[in-house]
């Protein structure tokens, strides 16, 4: 009767009958039907756990999983192969021989529209606020569930691994070393985001092989030729952005995924009045998006600003105190040379924390239209502080103080010893940690009841929501699981390719081999990152982007500065200069001439590579084609009706045109 | 029962017999069905007269206009204000009240439909040669007019001006100075690609008031605050660019051309073998995109970066001769100082004439799909060419002479006189000579049938063809037009824009004032232009554009380009830099700081301002939201269709679900 459960949902619920009606009020909107304001969805209880609270488990049926992918216009291959929009009456259409009709929606996609039910769950205009909290005001249209999980009303709620699934691609994926991936099935699994990340990630492990060839080369060659490997490092860089935007373009074309726009289907905590969308004429929260900018450019851009000055200012003051330290030059002195670096890391890490709040809220605040907005937004606002931190120091170094061989050997620290460490924190203390925390939960929990306050759980409460047999498997995957940590976004493996490529890149001339420990790590984090996911988190939301977003760009300005930076490393380096006999000037000039024709070169290359493969452009047009006909063709049809209409009004006849 | 004619239609036709057959075969293929590979168009002759050959008018009835209308997915605006393709069977949406179906479509628009019919007189695969010229062979597909053009056969074929329709806005546009202008009747006398050439001239000429009045503001300050206003300059070019992309997005959603792309309707000259297209389906040449692409990088781009040293080495010989000249410093060599500079112009005016030429003939091999690519593919190798023949002398003068003042002194040349010269050559003397011109062909033609072979002319050909009477005015009406000058293309005009708004931005730190005089050019420009295609040549052919093409990126090339000239300039300044205390070096990196300041700059209004305006993104959307809902729909009735058959096949009886 009810689909294998997807979503599990936690509800803390300490104390008095007030809350019961609150939760039994919460229960109904989510089975109530959609004209209700409701989710429409199947609610299954836990039995009852003192220790837990309540614990729903939560799915629909074989019928709404069908109406909402056609709803949420879920993008299915049809029987010839084709992408196009799921639609219940070409039910047919979609199932291959053989396929049953539950098999059509994956478990991804099934968890998607469980989502995309709960966050719809939106306030009628008679719900002004939770039911039992007045402080917790609602205004129309607002997503309800979203509320109750910021107030911690409900604890939280998290998808359910299938561990059948998983058992099908998840050895084969995290326990090889360089077998191609199984990007079809990480999709259908964890959606179209993380899907993109791993598809990224070899990308440009692979396309890292060239570089770290240059790299050896630049070994054997004599230094007056070093400008050429930075001509084909810019060269490479710009081609592998572009061509990782066509092949992005065409992932996104294959997973249906491309058309996507900030027009479409508002994320769940967008908030507006609610009023008629322009676009597709549903009732949908309405909010102008010129106070959206606003708030960016007014309060979020100057604060964001002021903070990466901070962060530059704490850069500068590690430096001051460390050469005021050496300039001391007592043996006191020279013991605490490594306090301000350490002290420095210390303020970044604790600063850092309080940033992503700060940029969290502000996107938040800003209240953008779609998820993919909403990303693109806190990821540049976390790039750019990031970018302070981990390479202005850098950039200090380089061109302040001049030294090169103490870059090399940050350098070179940072690529081996950080990313190794980084690769054991991510993967290996995690799994430590939660063999660990198993045995330390159970006896915190058995502890902290005692204290907790006496649950008056009301068995009629929630009477006539059925309840799970006490050994289904189920009640045991979500208590297991419930424990694992959160996986929130891609945004902390996405950083640390970037700063990885950030090293690789800017100060490439001066560390030519940087590329191949990249290379050695990528390899590793492919797997670890792929072990992570399958066994040390919860599953994931699956999420659809068409794109890495702001990623693209900032790797962009990273390849851009590359060009900067190593012609200023070029230009600085006393070995080079020695074999030229040119006045300092001419130097400049000359390093500085060849800055420009490399920004040139990279503005023509981008140019040059169009952004979709051909075929793609092609797929896109006639698609565009189609329903252009179809549209022409309907409004035809309607016209035929009305005039049939006509001539019935007038002549009172019962001759229709159909 | 013949429209107003439209487009005329000249054949020189000197001699045999075999040439009638030829002429009875070209006509006959003009008014053949389309399913004969005809054009299905209406002709009428001239009475004949030796003197000129056959001259043809060209119509078509009302229903094919109607009918191509559909097939060409001509955009009109319905009674609801919608834009929306214009189809037959929904006629009456398009009419409002009281417009008779003649009027629906423009002048414009007429003339495209036959330009376009013309055109796509296709050779069927029997069609081995043209009738009678067995050399001028055909392939599949081929348009068959384009060769007789190329082949002589044709002489020419122009549209006739509407002087009744030109009358009613025509003096309010070129009699005016600050008046506005009415673009929306240009576009539809002229087509869009003219009505956008306007609107950008005017777009650009009210822009120019912010750097003239900075301009002015610069004579007033110290020479220390230069470097502000070279921010506010680039600044202003940035924005300017962006508003006028956003401008241009606007109106092309506005006249419906928003949509075209590079997979449109090949344009008549597009070769290659006759196949189904994959967007729409249709019988069209098919040429693979990658042969284009291997001619044009392979060949073609070579082939222009050669003339493109070229010119630069005859400008580079020309500076060199002066120096020698003046260091010879005998009375003769200073008569003769003048010389190396007129040689020089002469010797780029004749270059150019082949360049031209060359550029056409290389873009036309090219064979790029669309009249977009192709004028876009065109621009490019021509501006390119015209960057080096007008700007890099001045380049040579700032940066290697590095004499300040003749800068000054070549710029206000150029801007002041040159552009009167522009003006008055423009619009003036065609005038002039088009009263000579007209007395001098008269005794011309007498004087030239004297010598000129017999015509045979059979009055038995053509016979089928009726003929306008003797005193039809649009006898007079084809004669008189004939002998205007031919308006090509944009090109000209764009290019003469593109010259000013070089000398303008890039120079400006030295020549403030150059804005100015740009703006009094520009407002003279607009009204010679108008003047000179309403009077002084012949209608040009309605063109479809999206954008001004190639323009934005060569416009904003020079905008990148002026941030490196105004800085490498002010940092040159000898008076600027008495100013500061500073070391040679420094005072370099200071003016690159700058210069990468700014190019960031330039780089984040660019990020910044969306590329189309948030309703046009709206409208866009809407539209494809309901196209495709059409296409679902489409999908579900053709689904249930073949239900209904099923359930026919199997039961064997009557009940249809239609």
């Amino acid at each position: 009767m009810i689909e294998n459960n997807f979503v599990c949902f936690n509800k803390l619920n300490k104390g008095t009958c007030r809350r019961n009606s609150t939760l039994e009020w919460i229960v109904d909107k989510i089975r109530d039907q959609r004209s209700n304001g409701g989710g429409e969805l199947l609610v299954l209880k836990q039995p009852y756990n003192e220790k837990k609270g309540v614990v729903l488990h939560i799915s629909a049926s074989k019928i709404k999983f069908l109406e909402a992918a056609e709803e949420m216009e879920i993008i299915k291959c049809d029987k010839s192969g084709q992408q196009r929009e799921f639609t219940v009456s070409n039910l047919e259409d979609f199932l291959p021989d053989g396929m049953h009709v539950d098999d059509l929606l994956t478990t991804a996609e099934k968890q998607k529209i469980i989502q995309h039910e709960l966050e719809n769950i939106r306030a009628l205009p008679e719900d002004k606020h939770i039911l039992g909290y007045p402080n917790y005001t609602l205004y129309e249209g607002q997503s309800i569930i979203y509320l109750c999980i910021i107030q911690k009303l409900i604890k939280t709620i998290y998808p359910l691994h299938d561990n059948e699934e998983l058992k099908k691609f998840g050895k084969k994926w995290y326990l090889t070393l360089f077998g191609a991936q199984p990007i079809e099935q990480i999709r259908l699994y964890f959606g179209e985001a993380i899907a993109l990340y791993f598809s990224f990630l070899s990308f440009y492990t692979t396309a890292l092989i060239i570089p770290t060839v240059l790299g050896f080369l630049q070994l054997f060659v004599s230094k007056e030729n070093v400008p050429f490997f930075c001509i084909f490092n810019v060269v490479w860089v710009t081609v592998f952005l572009e061509v990782w935007r066509r092949r992005s373009n065409e992932l996104a074309y294959k997973w249906g995924t491309i058309g996507m726009t900030s027009l479409d289907e508002p994320r769940g905590n967008f908030r507006g009045h609610m009023g008629i969308d322009a676009v597709s004429g549903k009732l949908r929260p309405q909010y102008p998006r010129w106070k959206t900018n606003a708030k960016m450019y007014l309060l979020s851009l100057p604060l964001v600003v002021l903070c990466m000055a901070a962060a530059f200012v704490f850069m500068l003051l590690q430096f001051y105190c460390e050469d005021y330290l050496r300039a001391l030059g007592t043996p006191l002195a020279q013991q605490l040379l490594s306090v301000p670096t350490t002290v420095y890391a210390i303020v970044v890490y604790i600063i850092n924390i309080y940033y992503r709040k700060l940029a969290t809220y502000l996107t938040e605040w800003e209240n953008h239209r779609t998820q993919s907005q909403y990303d693109r937004h806190r990821v540049v606002k976390l790039v750019l502080f990031e970018f302070v931190n981990n390479f202005t120091s850098l950039f200090y170094i380089a061109f302040v103080k001049q030294d090169l061989d103490v870059l090399k050997n940050q350098l070179a620290t940072m690529l081996i010893i950080q990313q190794a460490i980084n690769n054991v924190t991510e993967s290996i203390i995690p799994l430590v940690l939660k063999v660990l925390t198993l045995r330390s939960i159970k006896l915190n929990t058995v502890d902290s009841t005692k204290h907790s306050e006496k649950i008056v759980y009301n068995d009629k409460v929630l009477t006539h929501i059925p309840e799970l047999s006490i050994d289904d498997s189920r009640i045991q995957d979500a208590e297991k699981e419930y424990k694992l940590e959160v996986y929130e976004t891609t945004f902390d493996d996405y950083l640390e390719i970037y700063v990885q490529f950030g090293y690789v890149m800017l100060f490439s001339s001066v560390y030519p081999l940087a590329a191949l420990w990249a290379i050695i790590n990528n390899i590793l984090e492919i797997r670890s990152d792929a072990f992570k996911l399958c066994l040390v988190y919860q599953r994931p939301f699956s999420r659809k982007v068409k794109d890495i977003g702001a990623w693209q760009k900032a790797f962009e300005v990273i390849g851009a500065l590359s060009i900067i930076t190593n012609c200023g490393l070029l230009c600085l380096n006393p070995q080079f200069r020695k074999s030229y006999y040119l006045e300092e000037v001419e130097w400049i000039l000359m390093f500085v001439a060849l800055e420009h024709f490399l920004l040139g070169l990279r503005y023509l290359i981008h140019i040059m590579i169009p952004e979709k493969p051909e075929w793609v452009r092609i797929a896109l047009a006639k698609k565009n084609h189609e329903s252009k006909q179809a549209l022409k063709h309907e409004q035809m049809q309607q016209n035929r009706r009305i005039l049939a209409r006509k001539f019935k009004t007038v002549h009172g006849k019962q001759s229709a045109l159909s």
